[in-house]
């Protein structure tokens, strides 16, 4: 780690986005598409990335920066027991992770032997959405117990999404969810978004969303 | 509103906390129960809010501040159609209530009418434990779909509560959740805290908490 002087008054998210390109070109180098994986608490982030990793392999290799707010290992350990490799960001109570957390993990990844990076961020709904990170894309995990307002309640991190993952489907016959007032709501924040809805409990719909990946990774290599 | 200055290098919570305190004492005059709401977006605040108001109806009257990151009245409509007085926070995609916010919405309720006020929080399980708002007790409303591993990976805001609510049980038998699991980290961080399992959707286990939530009133008009 190099001591950074920041000038006074020199606005927080500027210096950030500094950091994010920084990020950014080290992941352009390594020829890596790098997902940043936003969800509320329990939406099933990792339960998706375990999934994922498994449906990825032999083709493609992943790994995983995993933001927690509490010095937890849960998610690692998991993301480890399926394969791949994992680093933890312990935030201290921080609400989101920043591109200086993420500055600090890369180089604790086999980045030149990975082809899909996913950084998997603090749950939260609010922050995480107003710092860029130098990941390419902002995927955010819905799920159906979660209720289908939640586009019209917080409407900034959906605006910013690639992709829109809607989890626990299979969970649809047991609560109140209704997927077109749900996606009324994302489509006028967000018109045209990449959306897969799936459960990484059945498998069902998995496919569609990992050939999306592997898509944009391809296009990362080309 | 009246204009407030704060000395230059005033630590930000210390403002709070005053503030904080004045609400505590417009409430405390006003003979009140209040209770700050917390929960991940999609826990079920207020589904439990408005099954609440219905089973106090008549013998006691709730009211009930409504936080929001985004100017959308959802929450403040459900519970008016319920039959309750409701204040609308938009925090301007801020991530939690402070006690400005609070002390700003309490001229708009008919304090001295009620018996109970709830104030619903950001979804959030990160920022808002950090800000005292002026209540008298912190409530979570944690949901099984969510998963038993919040208490380790959200631990501040545990070990701040009063009661626990823990929603959508009806959901147990399609999601794998381990009570025990969930319970032993609740107890690590909150030992003895009030815990009340149930379920908006089917009524199941409502009459504790509201019968909690009762003689908690009951107490503050002795």
């Amino acid at each position: 780690m190099t001591t950074r002087r920041v000038a006074v008054g020199e606005p927080i998210l500027g210096a950030n986005d500094r950091l994010a390109q920084q990020n950014r070109d080290r992941l352009d180098a390594a020829g890596l598409f790098a997902v940043n994986l936003l969800a509320s608490p329990g939406a099933g982030k990792t339960s998706l990335i375990v999934r994922t990793i498994a449906a990825l392999a032999p083709r493609l290799r992943l790994g995983v920066v995993e933001g927690d707010t509490a010095p937890v290992t849960i998610d690692a350990d998991r993301v480890m027991a399926a394969g791949s490799p994992a680093v933890q960001i312990n935030t201290g109570g921080n609400c989101h992770l920043d591109a200086q957390m993420v500055a600090q993990a890369l180089p604790q990844l086999p980045l030149d032997g990975l082809d899909v990076l996913v950084v998997e961020n603090v749950g939260n709904l609010v922050c995480t959405a107003a710092f860029q990170l130098g990941t390419h894309a902002n995927v955010l995990v819905a799920s159906v117990p979660e209720g289908d307002d939640k586009p019209y309640k917080y409407p900034a991190i959906f605006r910013g999404l690639d992709a829109l993952v809607l989890n626990k489907i299979d969970l649809q016959p047991y609560v109140d969810f209704d997927r077109d007032y749900f996606l009324r709501g994302v489509a006028l924040l967000n018109p045209g978004v990449a959306f897969f809805p799936l459960s990484c409990r059945s498998g069902e719909g998995l496919e569609a969303w990992v050939d999306w990946l592997a898509a944009r990774s391809a296009e990362r290599h080309a």
